[in-house]
């Protein structure tokens, strides 16, 4: 199976309201809740290439619950999240009907208590038993200390499971230096990462300080994976428009997928670029469009670029 | 006891945001929760008042949970809320904390069937031959007909309790109907109730409608009652300023509590000025102030209007 992480996980709620006016009353004509948080995305979207998928994390309170029971419906990951006293944070989506835009409020979580990421690193170590691949994903909830995914990729390394890190601000630098096999961040957070706003100078940086590999994703132009083995530049045949939310989500399950099939470098790239352009297109936030992956996948470019670094 | 009917009851969740940008994500600051729904927050302020307050209406869904654990917590109430399948709605209100201003967003409520309802009546009944006095606040959930409130309304006369009417459009028209003892509309739901902007001929004609007495509110100026015994305007010492929430349930909560005790028509009216503007000046939205209100209440001015209509 292939085990992902969600420190913190979300109860994502999408509002639907006619126009979002500031200061305000509005009445919500469409309320939708699905359990949210970078690592359960990936988790989703690797099921539905076929993969068994385990995600795990903490969960907590009626907003955990809430989670929990939608995430059994679905039936498509397996649920080891474990539990903590506070409440599962919720993220809010206000899409205003008029234009399109999308609002976001974001809670920050629960407070993790020392005894609770005790419980939670136990429950990781014995998972890791049976994973081929683990994903870190998303941001810290509040309590936890900043090198708190250093500690993950260094037992995920015992294990001997490849491990792929997605956060970004400090958690992501310290998790860096404790050599993840993959990093994907974005252009943003590679230039905070480095200082550098050029991606391929911020990707070798970012080798230098610890990651194996480095996926920049660079949005609609695609992506830029610099490894010991090459560097490639992926782009998909057009530039697709649509709702960018969860597009890094299905390219970190197709780089994952990909590597636990044994695929070389290219086609990984090629897999995560057509993943993230199909979700782009998709209708539901989040989802990927299974037709226009299908359609996208063989018409992605994938060019090795200069020698390894 | 007093009795107060919520029902579309609310999770109330208030964030506060450094400063709201339309389109923009947002990290929330704070996260306070409250149960809401305006007949809810009448029945705290009478058991402030030292009443007994006993709240009904629906309840359902994990944000209920939320909702009934709260209620529970503060010990202030007694809950006799009737469960449905639906989940009982969130309202979000998004304080931006450079201006102080206030977006408010409202889910629509559970879809009530027929059957929820014929429990809801049943439990209605039976809590009515232990009540004083009954409040009837509020939107409606979906799923229930416009004249739900003239039945109640209807049922509350069966039973011989005092029955104060406090909703708006359609609902608060049929309830009229049914010729409740006191409404509560503030100028805009009069003037859509009967066409015109001016108070006192608007709340005239609220009567011959069928409400035997009319507590308009013109916000910070206070209060105009129109009864069979007499027509009195009354207003705090000064204009407050600060957040109207809640300050038109505080007022009938000071109606009402009046009303029990069997005070004179003025003092009930000095009581819910008095409540209602140590409501607007409590730092808590939605609580009074028991200072303000202790200061206001011998200051508040009633003056008798001409000869009753």
């Amino acid at each position: 199976m292939i085990l992902t992480v969600t420190l913190n996980a979300a109860l994502d709620i999408t509002y639907r309201v006619p126009r979002l006016r500031p200061h305000g009353t509005h009445r919500v004509t469409e309320v939708v809740e699905r359990p949210g948080g970078k690592g359960l995305n990936v988790a989703r979207v690797l099921a539905s290439l076929g993969h068994r998928a385990v995600v795990t994390g903490f969960v907590g309170g009626g907003t955990g619950d809430a989670l929990r029971r939608l995430l059994a419906e679905s039936g498509q990951v397996t649920d080891a999240l474990v539990p903590v006293a506070g409440a599962t944070r919720r993220t809010v989506s206000v899409v205003d009907a008029a234009s399109g835009d999308t609002t976001q409020l974001n809670e920050p979580g629960p407070q993790v208590t020392v005894a609770e990421w005790d419980a939670f690193t136990d429950r990781y170590t014995a998972l890791l038993r049976d994973a081929s691949a683990v994903a870190l994903c998303g941001s810290l909830p509040p309590g936890l200390p900043v090198g708190s995914y250093a500690q993950l990729v260094r037992e995920a390394h015992a294990a001997r499971v490849p491990v792929l890190l997605d956060t970004s601000g400090e958690p992501l630098r310290r998790g860096i230096a404790a050599r993840p096999d993959l990093v994907k961040p974005n252009a943003e957070e590679l230039a905070g990462l480095t200082g550098s706003t050029e991606p391929m100078r911020a990707a070798r940086d970012t080798r230098r300080r610890g990651a194996h590999a480095v996926a920049a994703s660079l949005g609609p132009d695609g992506m830029l994976l610099v490894t010991s083995e090459g560097v490639w530049r992926a782009a998909p045949p057009r530039r697709l428009s649509g709702n960018p939310t969860g597009a890094g989500d299905s390219a970190v399950a197709g780089l994952l997928s990909g590597l636990v099939e044994g695929l070389p470098w290219p086609e990984r790239l090629a897999r995560a670029v057509a993943l993230s352009a199909a979700t782009v297109r998709a209708v539901a936030a989040g989802e990927f469009d299974r037709t226009t992956y299908e359609e996208l996948l063989p018409r992605v470019t994938v060019t090795a670029q200069q020698a390894a670094a």
